[in-house]
């Protein structure tokens, strides 16, 4: 059996970057850039102030002091927006707002601060200003033609902001997956629906739209599918023509009635692999169908019962969807430590994953397990905060074992 | 001047958390639960098998052994979904499948890689059960009545299978914010226009969008309004009628045409304070418009400078919107620690923001500062990865300080 590793590794070689599409700017946040954009055109576009004050020039008020004010002659108002008229002779100033354009003639703006109150149209001036000083000039920040974005960055909102302020209206990203969730089991019924004697509720298909939703990756969940080959095989039919990515739960397992991993091979799903050694979410199925275009779609068969779904799909499933999109997989991540609390027997040959309440803060974490733990329990999964690893090899966790953990989201 | 510190204490004593909202299950992921729930009933919902096998009377097969097998008369054949129909007598076993009810009368479930090929109606058994073995009994899980979750926790995938499980169709939970954008001053054309000559793009409403749109909070941009204070006024009572949080970017700070602020009181807005020791964005607005019923809107001014207003955002309005949505604020959060690369002087009463490339690897982190830093330089704010931050008090950033940071998402 595959070790968690090397079946991940298997997806990921498998699992293609999609291509790209156009978005408008608004919607491209957090997106993967298909292409370099380049800078359109100058920022800041023209020479602006960045006070509110006096547009002036420097050679004029060299000598201006506290005790020896200059005064000069205001010829114009410029706020922000509009645009400076006559161009500034000597012993002139112009009122300039901040983001104002420097009238022509001006070389520095005296903040307001520094000014007299002006009399009639005269302004008197307190101190010699450094030439440019407070002058924006144009370009300053971004030079027509450079590089804005390079190809794969994830558009941060920053992002937008500078490529609004340049004037993109759409931007070529890499598509989202599509995905499609279909359940199986001539025993579940949706939750919605009430319960008949001998059924339980698909649990599964919500869960992992939620998952979708958290990952801001979309979907279409199919709803159930019952244990009959043939309206399987027409099912999946309607989904390959529609969806990059399915997830299908349960029917993966070695019962007489599991007939999902034979009727996704009738469907033309070439099989990668079936089953981890891991636990639970043993019976995990991946295959890839190709479309007549050479396209490939990936398929995730989950095991039915709902906490080994949800393990293999953050597990398995997640690390593609990044991949898809463009992002580098930085999914499973079990980057933090903790110190078992208690003993828990384990199998020799499976990671296992160990719903647990974390307690403790940074660095000196406490992991105490939940026992039992059982593949079907979902009020065990939600009793835990986190999530722990006992890896292969192992076969008792002992109270003040390290384990890595991450938190449960 | 109110520290940022301060400020942050003064929004979030005058935000308040929303009122409960029924949503359907499948809507309620990463929601804030208004309310306590109990089971409804017991998971599993009935006794149920681990494994598919033979369901048993332990007692019929207690001396089964590899090389002297026990011999039993198949009864029925259960799948998951399916009920069993007669009651199992001595010397009886029914073929079982994983998830399907437990017959009548049986009280082990021998798994199907412990028994020999069936010939006819009998299966050989070659093992002796334990009592329950195998058996998923009723109520494992859950039992009835039993809390589910607490109100105020936000709901995880997890939960949401859980809750799908037990048949909850909707969910009250907390309202998300209505949040208006709003951008003012003369010099902005949208985004998607030609500039003018003296004009700039309105780049705050695509990225405050941006920001919004990260952290799952719905918002209306109402694109620009002019420096005319009537039509401002007009806006605002447009905007109040729908919004919990009103964010205007532009016309805070203390130039002749600066109209925001007085325009917010001329519209009932209250001040609670207005600049915070901070650069980028000293001029920040903050105030609370209460309507007749007594319910507060909150009314955040953020500085026309794009850098200065993204700042703000992230540092002030992040939390305020984490609050009214019951979650607890979690940010600012600037908890990774970098040591300055290079010098930069910074105003001693300010608490500054600087935006750094962040180099090296966890616990040994580089911050090269980014120079020059401008309020309006988004170039320079799209090149960093990380953002520092200078305490009030500090006068210099020299090469090897340490400063707080966190990543630019």
């Amino acid at each position: 059996m595959l070790t968690p590793e090397e079946a991940l590794q298997k997806i990921l070689t498998h699992t293609p970057i999609l291509p790209p599409e156009t978005v408008p700017l608004e919607q491209a946040e957090g997106r993967v850039l298909a292409e370099e954009l380049f800078a359109q055109s100058e920022l800041p576009p023209f020479d602006n102030s960045a006070m509110d004050g006096f547009a002036v020039r420097a050679a004029d008020v060299a000598q201006a002091r506290q005790d020896c004010p200059v005064k000069l002659k205001i010829l114009d108002v410029v706020r922000a927006g509009s645009l400076p008229r006559p161009a500034l002779q000597a012993g002139q100033a112009v009122r300039i707002m901040t983001g104002a354009p420097i009238p022509q003639g001006a070389d520095s703006v005296v903040m307001k601060e520094s000014t007299g109150s002006t009399e009639d149209d005269w302004v008197t001036i307190f101190r010699a200003p450094r030439k440019n000083e407070n002058i924006r000039p144009k370009g300053e920040d971004i030079s027509a033609g450079q590089s804005l974005a390079q190809a794969g960055l994830r558009v941060r909102p920053y992002d937008v902001a500078l490529l609004a302020a340049q004037g993109f209206k759409t931007l070529s990203v890499l598509e989202k997956p599509k995905v499609v969730i279909l359940a199986t089991g001539d025993e579940l019924v949706p939750f919605t629906e009430p319960l008949a004697p001998g059924k339980i509720r698909n649990s599964n298909g919500p869960a992992i739209a939620a998952f979708l939703s958290h990952w801001n990756v979309p979907c279409r969940d199919l709803g159930i599918a019952g244990d009959d080959p043939a309206k399987l095989e027409e099912i999946l039919r309607e989904a390959f023509a529609f969806a990059d990515v399915l997830l299908i739960s349960g029917g993966v397992s070695v019962g007489d009635f599991d007939y999902t991993k034979s009727t996704l091979e009738k469907s033309g799903v070439g099989v990668i692999f079936w089953k981890a050694a891991i636990k639970p979410g043993k019976p995990i199925f991946f295959g890839i169908k190709t479309d007549e275009g050479g396209g490939k779609k990936l398929v995730f068969g989950l095991p039915g019962n709902p906490v080994s779904a949800l393990v293999c799909l953050e597990e398995f499933v997640r690390p593609a969807l990044e991949k898809l999109q463009g992002f580098t997989p930085k999914h499973p991540s079990y980057h933090l430590q903790g110190k078992a609390m208690n003993a828990y027997s384990k199998p020799k040959d499976r990671q296992q994953y160990l719903f647990c309440k974390a307690h403790g803060s940074e660095n000196d974490w406490e992991l105490e397990i939940i026992r039992p733990q059982g593949s079907a329990m979902l009020g065990m999964a939600c009793r835990a905060n986190a999530l722990a690893v006992a890896r292969i090899g192992i076969e008792q966790v002992r109270p003040g074992d390290r384990l890595p953990f991450r938190w449960i989201k």
